[in-house]
C-alpha cells in the first residue's frame, strides 16, 4: 500500500472554498503550476512565503510516493508596471533605468532568486519555463482565442473580451467578482482607449518603436501580455487539465481569474483542479510594503541589517517559523516571533541530531509507550495530509521531541522500546524534518567549530565585564568587529552575534 | 588612464592563427559569446577547462576596467546525435529513456551545470540565453537566408547551401578546411537523402510525428538545428559584429564554421573579430574518454571516488591546476600534477590571507627591492594582457609569494618597504589572485571567519603571557581544546592551531 493511499490528501480549494478530497488526474501522479517570480528585483519575504508553502506541498506529494511534475515559472517578459495593461514592462524599465540589456536584468535577478530558495533548501522546480521561451505559443492561442470570437484585434494589440467570454461561461468563478460590479466601478473607458470593455486584458500588445522586447506576429512587432504566460506554460508541461495550481493570494484576481477565461476559452476545459492559494505576511501587523519601510530582504534578515530587526536569523530558523503558520493564514513577522522559532528549531533540529544517531532497539516490547509512539506518528501524516498542515505537524514534532530528549537525559531506556514502533517514530521523526518540512542542521558560516569559538570570546567577554576590565572588554569587541563578527550586547549582560 | 589603456590586450585569433592586439567595436565595451552546454547529461572536466577559460578572460576584462557583456547559452533543443543533421535530439532521447519531459531532462542538468561552476568560483555570465526561447528568431533568420538564396527547403527542413554560400564566400575561413575536400570525403549522397549537397546543414528540422518538442513555422510543425541558435543569440544580445567568440576547439569545425556562414549569409557580415578556442584536457596523455574510462565528473574528483585518481582534490586546487596552463595548450591531468597544484596552491593562498593582513608602511622608501616589488605587479599585467596567460601570472604570484613569506619570516621588515610599491605589491596580487584568476582562500569547516576568530584568541593569550597571566591564557587553551581546536605554541611566541 503506497503512502498516499494509506494517509489521502484534503487540501481546501480556492474555487470552492471547500476542503476537497485530492484525486489526481493520472492516479500516481500530480501536476502542479505555481506562478513564479518577474525577475526585475530582488525577491521578498512575501514572496518566500509563497514558494516555501509549495515547496512543503511537492515535497510532501514525493514523500508520499506520486512522482509530481513541479512547474514554476520565470515572467521576463510582458509584465507592465501595477500589473496593468498600459505602461512600462518591469524589466525593460529597471533595463532602462541601469543601462542594461533587459536580458541582462532577468539573469542577474533570476540568479538571486535562485540563490535565495537555495538558502532557504528550497528544491528546484521539474521545469522552470520562461514568458520568452514560449512567444510561439502565446501567439498561438491568441490567434485561436480570436478565431472563436473570444479576442479581437485593435492596432496590433490583441484583447481578451470579457463580457462575450461571460456569456457563456462564468468570469469571476475564482475571485468571486462580479462582472457587472467591475463593469460599473472606477473609471469609464474614453476615446483613448482601444478596449471594447474595460474588463478586457490584453493578450498581445503592440511594441512601440523604442520597446526593446519584441517579436514579430501576425498582429506586427509586440509581446505578449501578462496573464497568456501561465496559460500557456501551465498547460504545455502539465496537460489542458491539471492538479493543482498555487500562487500568493494576491494573484487570485485579476491574474488566475484571467488564467482560467483564457484556457476554458481556447480549449474548452477547466484547466484547474485544485486552485490553492497561500496568505500574505504582515510584519508587527502592518502589511509589508516598501512605503511603510517594513518591507526586507532575506540577506537583511539573515544579516539583522534591518532597523526592525534586533538580530540576524538564520534561513532555517526563518523557513521554520514560516511553517508553523498554516499556510493559509496570514503570518505576522516579529522580533518575538523570530526568537521563539529560533528556541524552537533549536529544540527539534537538536532532538534529530540525537535521534538520527540513536540505534533501533531489536526487541519487541508491548506498552502504552508503543501506541503513543505510533500516534505521533500517525498523527505527522495525518496533520500533513490534512491541507498540509505543517503548523499540526510542527506540535507534534515537539511532542515527539520529549520524547526524544527523554532517551538522551535516561529518563526513558531502550529497552521500553519496541522496536517496530520506534523505527516508525525514528523515520517519521526525520523524514518529517528533513525531507517534508525541509528543515536541516545548521551550521552558521563557520561550522560548529565557528560558534563554538565565538562562545568562548564571549564568555571570556562576560568576565571582563564582571571584573570591569573595560579595556579588554571592548577589545575583544572591536577584534570581532574588525574580521565581521558582530557583538550584540542584550539585556542581563546576554551577548549575541552575526556575521556579515 | 584605464587599466585597459596602460595594459593593452593582444589575443590568439583562430580566424588568423596569429596574436593581435584587441580592439573593441565599442571602446570600454567587450562583447563576448561562448559556446554553453547540451543540457542532457552531466558536465563533464573538459567541459569545465572552456567555461574556467572564458571566466577568467571576462574577469580579467572586467579587472582592467571594460564593461563586459558576456554571453554564453544554454542548448535545450535541437542539437542531434553525433552532432549530426539525422538521429534523435540528444534532450529528447534522454527523456525518453528516463520516461520525463524534455524540459525536465534541461532543468535537471542545468542545475547540475551551475552548480558545478558555482563550485570553481565561476561567475555567472551576463546573460545566458537558451535555443527554446529563441525560436521565433531562428525562424525568422531561416526565412531570410531561403529569401537570399542560401537555403532551400525540402520536405518540411530547411538546410543552407554551402556550395553557393561558397562561390561568393570562404567557407572554411576558420577551420582551414577545402570545401572541395569535405565534399569528395566521406560517404556520398543516396537517394534517401534531402541534402542538395553533402556539406549542407539543417536550419531547420521537420518533426516527425513522435517528436516531442516541435513549434510551427512556414515549412510546418519542426525544430531549429543545432548551429543557428548560437548566430541568433550571440547577434541579437551583442549585435551583428561583436568582439569575441569563445568556445572549445572541438566547435571549431563545423559548429563555428557554420555561425560564421550563417551570420555572413544572412547579415553581410562577419560576426566576430576575435576567435578564441580553449583547448583540450588529457588523462595521463590520453584523450578523456567515457569508453577508455578515464573520464570523471568534478564530483568524483572532489571526493576522489574515481579508479584513477589517489585521493580527492578541491575545486580550488582544480582551479589552480588548470590555470597553470595557457587556455590554448592541451593539459594533461595526472595525480602527480594534482598533488603539485595542490602544494602550490596552498602556498600561494596562505601567502593571500597573510598579506589581506598586512599594513601598507607609510614611509617612502627607494631600493631595488622597490624596483622588485613594482616589476612582478607590472609582470601579472603584462602577462594576463598577453593573451591571458594565467600561466605566467601564476608563476610571477609564486615569486611575490616567496617574498611575502620574508615578510611573514621576519627576512624582510616593513621599513624596508616602499608605501607606494608596497601598496601597488599587494594590491595586485590581491587583485591576480581573486578578482582575476578567481582562486579564494578555502578552508575547510569553518572559512575565513573561523580562523578571524581563533587568531582574535591566539593574540589574547599571547598578551596575557606577556602579562603573565598564565591562569587566563591556560583558559584560553583549554577552552578551545573543549571545542576540538588545538593551539600549539611554537617558537618565539607564536602559535598556531590545528582542528579536529
Amino acid at each position: 500500500m503506497k503512502l498516499y493511499e494509506q494517509f489521502p490528501i484534503s487540501l481546501t480549494n480556492s474555487l470552492s472554498g471547500k476542503k476537497e478530497p485530492f484525486q489526481p488526474v493520472n492516479p500516481g501522479h500530480v501536476g502542479m503550476y505555481v506562478c513564479g517570480p518577474t525577475v526585475y528585483s530582488d525577491v521578498h519575504l512575501g514572496n518566500v512565503r509563497t514558494f516555501l508553502t509549495f515547496d512543503v506541498i511537492s515535497r510532501y506529494f514525493r514523500h508520499l510516493g506520486y512522482k509530481v511534475r513541479y512547474v514554476r515559472n520565470i515572467t521576463d517578459v510582458g509584465h507592465l508596471e501595477n500589473d496593468a495593461d498600459e505602461g512600462e514592462d518591469k524589466i525593460a524599465k529597471k533595463a532602462r533605468l541601469e543601462q542594461l540589456e533587459p536580458m541582462e536584468v532577468v539573469k542577474h535577478y533570476t540568479e538571486g532568486f535562485h540563490e535565495v530558495l537555495r538558502q532557504f533548501n528550497m528544491l528546484p522546480p521539474s521545469i522552470e519555463p520562461t514568458a520568452t521561451a514560449h512567444i510561439v505559443e502565446q501567439i498561438e492561442i491568441t490567434k485561436r482565442l480570436i478565431e472563436k470570437g473570444l479576442a479581437y484585434e485593435v492596432n496590433g494589440s490583441v484583447y481578451f473580451d470579457v463580457p462575450k467570454y461571460n456569456e457563456s461561461h462564468d468570469y469571476g468563478i475564482l475571485s468571486g467578482r462580479k462582472i457587472e460590479e467591475l463593469m460599473e466601478s472606477g473609471r469609464k473607458l474614453d476615446s483613448q482607449d482601444e478596449k471594447r470593455n474595460k474588463v478586457d486584458f490584453a493578450l498581445w500588445k503592440k511594441a512601440s518603436p523604442a520597446h526593446i522586447m519584441r517579436w514579430p506576429s501576425p498582429w506586427g512587432d509586440g509581446f505578449p501580455g501578462w496573464h497568456i504566460e501561465c496559460t500557456v506554460m501551465s498547460t504545455k508541461y502539465l496537460g489542458e487539465t491539471f492538479d493543482i495550481h498555487g500562487g500568493g493570494m494576491d494573484l487570485k484576481f485579476p491574474h488566475h481569474e484571467c488564467e482560467i477565461a483564457q484556457a476554458v476559452g481556447a480549449n474548452g476545459k477547466d484547466p484547474v483542479h485544485y486552485w490553492l492559494h497561500s496568505n500574505m505576511l504582515t510584519v508587527n501587523g502592518q502589511k509589508m510594503s516598501k512605503s511603510l519601510g517594513n518591507s526586507f530582504l532575506p540577506r537583511e534578515l539573515f544579516a539583522g541589517t534591518h532597523q526592525l530587526l534586533d538580530k540576524g536569523y538564520s534561513p532555517m530558523t526563518v523557513r521554520f517559523f514560516m511553517l508553523q503558520s498554516h499556510y493559509s493564514s496570514t503570518l505576522d513577522f516579529s522580533n518575538e516571533a523570530m526568537q521563539s522559532a529560533e528556541k524552537g528549531f533549536k529544540r527539534l533540529a537538536q532532538a534529530l541530531t540525537f535521534i538520527k544517531k540513536t540505534e533501533v532497539p531489536s526487541q519487541a516490547v508491548a506498552s502504552d509507550l508503543t501506541t503513543e509512539l505510533n500516534r505521533m506518528a500517525t498523527e505527522c501524516y495525518t496533520s500533513m495530509s490534512d491541507d498540509f498542515n505543517s503548523a499540526k505537524v510542527i506540535a507534534v514534532l515537539f511532542e515527539m521531541s520529549a520524547r526524544i530528549n527523554d532517551i538522551k537525559s535516561g529518563n526513558l531506556t531502550m529497552d521500553k522500546l519496541d522496536a517496530t514502533a520506534f523505527a516508525n517514530f525514528k523515520a517519521t521523526y526525520i523524514a518529517m524534518m528533513e525531507d517534508v518540512l525541509g528543515l536541516k542542521e545548521e551550521t552558521e558560516s563557520g561550522g560548529s567549530h565557528l560558534e563554538g569559538v565565538v562562545n568562548v570570546l564571549i564568555e571570556l567577554r562576560k568576565k571582563a565585564r564582571t571584573d570591569r576590565n573595560y579595556a579588554l572588554s571592548d577589545k575583544i569587541r572591536d577584534d570581532l568587529q574588525a574580521i565581521g563578527v558582530q557583538l550584540k550586547d542584550g539585556k542581563n549582560g546576554e551577548m549575541t552575534y552575526t556575521i556579515d
